[in-house]
């Protein structure tokens, strides 16, 4: 498949954007991690004083055949209930979305029934994928079809040179994908990557981690093979996600990784796409103990640790202010000079 | 002096407030401290669902005695410079008040200099503090004049039944101010209460915290006396802040503490107001090293973890969006019932 190539950042413009950090009005460093986040996002935008940037969610719907082995606490018909209730205007990311200034769609990647609500975007590539214990989830071409999705939902965003993309997804039993690709990228053990998700514990978590590992010995996906390991594993929502990132930053967009399941995504997402991590803002620390090893294996310092493990966005939603505060202290802050502050 | 009751806040309310949080569509606790928060918000407001809150940031400015022994990185002008750049909207609370819709209001509570700057409210007690090396920082009844700023100022903002209220502080020095009343208050070594503050190292911190010593050992502050203490060890600005928070407190607003200095000010402030620390919400994990330990003492988690020691109000002003959208989640979220959504 034909993936969009991305911008190359110049090292020497993040020098003068670092430099230009430093001739603001406060204390060298003061302002820690704001700072370091204005500086990536300026980096991308171009200038250092980015514009206050309009910013977009996505949020991609995918069942998984895994879940028959009963590895989530809630039933599969959640996650067209969800569908519907998010296209509604009354999930989380709904109201996440409202009260931080952002546009939200929610798109059907995969969802196993039909979601004919108004307001969801209609990209389903299958019904749902097969269960990775008798073959794999999809064939190459499905997965590739799903990559598309996401990159032609990123395509129909109005065509601002600097923006911030969001990407979360619902679907019952991902967090049980996201652990077999979090394996398979990282060489993590299933142990490390296998939390309760929606909230299964004690001989139901068991089970998952024995199903996790049972697939990962059927498969043995080869991370050199992204789509392979996509197609292998699933899901749909995955790829959709991935491609939405590779979309977004082929544009020079930042694109805000939101937990545990949108960080597999980016996992896969980086392996299709060399330079992509450049362009990447890591959300949050979701609750969910995988990820924070895949925070730790990929050396980031996430915005916000809130201890959400809800997804649909929604950490990526709760960053979206403070990406936009960063750029306004770059944008807006007088510099020593022009305000006559006397220096340390 | 007189202070204002504060409204007595109904635990079978708070346990209300939780059934609602529990029957929204997402997994049971899946929005982690963004529920908690949102309990706490909803309490404060007296309803599960509270309206999109108001936000205001009061950033009062002081300067301090204690300047003269080279405990700042920093000169004393600066603070009646950056008192200038705050009023002119220059300053990195400046642009954070824009980006995320908050009304700001910069206040000599005690600078050396006059502030004759348009837009400085002029409550100024004291033309900087003295030296708690000689003699106390203020008299009680200055102490008590700049609770009274405070309480005045909060006193003029439009009177909504519920609103957020940040405090934040300019004044050279000011880490040192805030150590001493870390100390005084917690019971804390200077050596986990002295930290770098707006940049020095080395020996220059050795002195710093060597005048803390000095000063503790003099003044010998009594926590029992909170009045006292602010007396002896200073400043304008944290007497100003303390009385600020009563005041919103009060009014039944919800109180966003900043970072160090502003949690030294909510100290005397608890001190002097019992029941106020319900009312409290604790904006981040300052870098300066003793506001780590003054939210440990008080078995309080931050917002955020940003790695800013700026104050100002900036910490707070970064907290005002998570906090709208912990409001928003209570208040605009579908329910499983209504939603139609089968649960666990």
């Amino acid at each position: 498949m034909r993936l969009p190539t991305l911008p190359v950042l110049d090292p020497a413009f993040r020098e003068s954007v670092a430099r230009h950090v430093d001739d603001l009005t406060k204390p060298l460093g003061a302002l820690g991690r704001l700072e370091s986040l204005g500086a990536q996002l300026a980096w991308i935008a171009g200038t250092p004083r980015p514009q206050d940037p309009e910013a977009f969610i996505l949020t991609f719907g995918g069942d998984h055949g895994i879940a028959r082995h009963q590895v989530s606490a809630y039933p599969q018909e959640v996650t067209v209930q969800m569908m519907a209730n998010i296209a509604g205007g009354g999930a989380a990311i709904s109201a996440l979305c409202r009260a931080n200034r952002i546009h939200h769609r929610v798109i059907d990647a995969g969802v196993a029934s039909p979601c004919p609500f108004p307001g969801v975007a209609q990209r389903n590539v299958l019904r749902g994928t097969r269960d990775p214990l008798e073959g794999p989830a999809m064939t190459r071409a499905e997965a590739e079809a799903c990559i598309q999705a996401g990159l032609d939902e990123v395509a129909l965003l109005p065509p601002n040179p600097f923006a911030l993309l969001g990407v979360g997804e619902m679907g019952i039993a991902n967090s049980s994908v996201a652990a077999l690709l979090v394996c398979a990228f990282t060489g993590m053990d299933p142990a490390g990557a296998v939390g309760p998700g929606t909230g299964i514990q004690g001989s139901a978590l068991g089970r998952k981690l024995e199903v996790i590992r049972q697939v990962l010995t059927k498969h043995r996906p080869d991370p050199a093979d992204p789509l392979g390991v996509l197609a292998a594993v699933g899901g749909a929502e995955f790829g959709a996600m991935a491609g939405a990132m590779i979309g977004a930053a082929a544009r020079g967009w930042a694109v805000i990784v939101d937990g545990y399941i949108a960080g597999a995504a980016a996992l896969v997402a980086m392996a299709l796409a060399p330079g992509l991590e450049a362009f990447l803002v890591w959300s949050h620390r979701s609750a969910e103990p995988g990820a924070r090893l895949v925070l730790e294996h990929l050396g980031k310092e996430p915005v916000l640790d809130l201890d959400l493990r809800l997804g649909e966005g929604t950490g990526a939603a709760l960053a979206v202010p403070i990406l936009r505060s960063a750029c306004a202290v770059l944008r807006e802050m007088a510099t020593f000079g022009s305000a006559g502050v006397s220096r340390a």
